[in-house]
């Protein structure tokens, strides 16, 4: 739990934070259905007991999307959500009719346990891609979460929605306001299929604040733009991304939406810079900033840019600062996105300016990458006062190790 | 040698080939320069002796350039070129106004050996990014390659063009037309940082053909966009790509346009697939193809996406038909570039029908991908009669080896 100022937990996720149960009015649970050959928990429930059951979600900008987001768009169109119900072990993408109807039978399942409408029932799963989930077993697991809710639920929910995760990520932050304190709290899984719009995950978060859906949509929207929509770990677009907020309203306190908006975003940061953090297997963070660009649009297509590079994601791993790599990068951009002269790039790696003005500068042996896990790329474009950061890992032998072995 | 029908020398790339001096007309060398730390052949040659000097290049879209391509752009564009100079072991990339400098008296040294006007000389250099060329070897190396001209050095260039490749790349065709016959030889260097607009690579390419500048231009233009610039090994985009063309007429034959442009396109083709099949740490080579699309552009499109995918390109190197991260990347490409519907899409590799209309069809493990190097992805889109095929690699340890500890 961070400080009343708001500041979000940035140095302490983890299994600290209670996550989606931080709030008031919510309970959470996360059981084993045998979903996942592992054995483990991978059924998640997260339940909004109100007074309040305001709800919104981002959703993937991919067009090839799995089942439980073409259910679960359709139901936070009224701005009411009871109920996120997440399963791990099967992305339910690729599996016909009767894939989506795996999807509106778990959302039936809940609202039937809990007394509530399956229109009102958030469905997201994580996992294999193009196979059906065993139903039964799925539907089992519904009943045994919505029989295991608790107000103290939130970390098994967050175990349950864990796929190549090595951690749990789960934050919260409690705010006060002249009126009395309220809290955002969250949970959210991913590891590979990090790309922006937004970074591939599931994450719901929830919040015991006095909102309403007009509200909480443009809070969360807000929020994700600057956080998850700002991690790329490896270009992949997923086809299941979602990101829900519940509001139960239990707090009593309506804090102004500035207030309201910043406390969502510290949550969200908090949650993406913990995938980044356990990106599959990364052995680098690496935060990409563009400053003296003419547009904050611009910096992010530069930063973006350059933390799509193999090349640089390598160098990277292999602790070399190849400014060059970068600006190679830099210059794929077109000059209708970002103008600047190539000859006035400035490229500084961990605070040494290997480049000046688009030439060798200070001694890149002076760069010291191999002693921390974060690395920092600062590329100056001298073409305005906008900047923007985003975040990526280097590219490792143990990513593709994952990613060829692992058929998701 | 392949056919007289014009065919290129597909399986057969490699020192076989006399590369640019197969065509008469041409004389090219290539020396050691003490510019390549191992010792090897780092400078190379090629001149044309006529009766005429026709000349046509392309470079890299890349904003951020190395001094050679600042330097060719000018040279070619009053379509007479003389002479071409190249070294590897440096790229002259960011290397401020001395290495703009650096290149001029490349062009000047070059032109003053062989009596010609250094503005007719293209200068391309490769490998590490970010340092000076030593002037001195450099310029001595030029020396020697002049007096080494040989009508049979096509094959010394080739090798003092390579960087990362194991092999060199060479290829020619000679065409019988019912005037006479001509010939189109050609080599290229590239392994790493391939990606379109054009793939990285230095290429030159030799005819005897009698063509003026703007046909030279056109034939050579439409063969990379159907060649070079569908090859995408890392996304990566140099900073350095040129490919020039050169026509000395010494045939005395003049072909119709599309018999010469087949012929150019011929002989980047299989220089082309000769990158694909040596680029860096690749286990596999990946023609993904796009059938079904409105256009043609559509098409290209979605085979482009698919083939950035580190996650497709990871689980090839896996041996794992995984058809879900391909559909994955299909939605990533924006309807109003290619219109499909997302319930319609098919998906084949190596003749098995693994997804049919977005969902399982033909059992995967019936897909052997361990037993070529060779794979075959065709996505059919069911929205129109168009295609296209885009080629790539896997993402292999080897390739993280190679780019994590190799400095360019």
């Amino acid at each position: 739990m961070s400080s009343s100022e708001g500041q979000p937990a940035q140095d302490a996720p983890g299994e600290a934070s209670p996550g989606v149960t931080a709030p008031a009015g919510f309970r959470a649970a996360g059981v084993a259905a045998g979903l996942k050959t592992s054995g483990g928990r991978d059924v998640a429930l997260v339940v909004n007991d109100g007074p309040a059951q305001v709800g919104a979600a981002v959703f993937t900008s991919n067009r090839v999307v799995g089942a439980p987001v073409l259910w679960s768009r359709q139901v936070v169109t009224d701005g009411v959500v009871s109920a996120v119900v997440l399963n791990s072990g099967g992305a339910n993408v690729f599996a016909g009719p009767e894939g989506f109807a795996d999807s509106h039978l778990t959302a039936e399942r809940v609202a039937s346990a809990l007394g509530v409408s399956a229109g009102d029932v958030v469905v997201c799963s994580t996992g294999l891609i193009g196979e059906r989930l065993p139903r039964e077993l799925l539907l089992g697991g519904v009943d045994a979460a919505a029989s295991a809710l608790a107000a103290d639920g939130g970390p098994d929910a967050a175990l349950a929605i864990m796929t190549t995760d090595s951690v749990p990520k789960t934050a919260d932050v409690r705010v006060v306001t002249p009126d009395g304190e309220f809290a955002v709290g969250g949970m959210a899984k991913g590891a590979g299929m990090l790309a922006p719009a937004l970074a591939t995950m599931l994450c719901v978060l929830t919040t015991d604040a006095v909102v309403d859906a007009a509200q909480a949509d443009a809070a969360l929207r807000a929020a994700t733009a600057l956080t998850f929509d700002r991690v790329d770990s490896d270009g992949c677009m997923s086809t299941s991304d979602t990101v829900t907020l519940l509001a139960s309203g239990a707090s009593g306190v309506a804090p102004d939406p500035e207030t309201f908006a910043a406390a969502v975003r510290d949550v969200c940061a908090t949650l993406a810079r913990a995938l980044v953090a356990d990106a599959e297997g990364a052995s680098h963070d690496v935060a990409v900033t563009v400053t003296g660009a003419h547009t904050e649009d611009a910096a992010l297509a530069v930063a973006r840019a350059v933390t799509r590079s193999n090349l640089v994601k390598a160098a990277i791993f292999g602790n070399d600062p190849n400014w060059g790599r970068v600006l190679a990068q830099v210059g794929t951009v077109p000059e209708s996105v970002a103008p600047f002269d190539p000859a006035a790039l400035d490229v500084t790696i961990n605070g040494t300016q290997v480049c000046r003005a688009g030439a060798a500068y200070e001694d890149r042996s002076r760069v010291d990458m191999a002693g921390a896990r974060e690395v920092s790329i600062v590329v100056d474009l001298h073409a305005g006062e906008a900047e923007a950061t985003v975040w990526t890992n280097d590219l490792t032998h143990a990513y593709v190790h994952e990613n060829s072995a692992y058929s998701s």
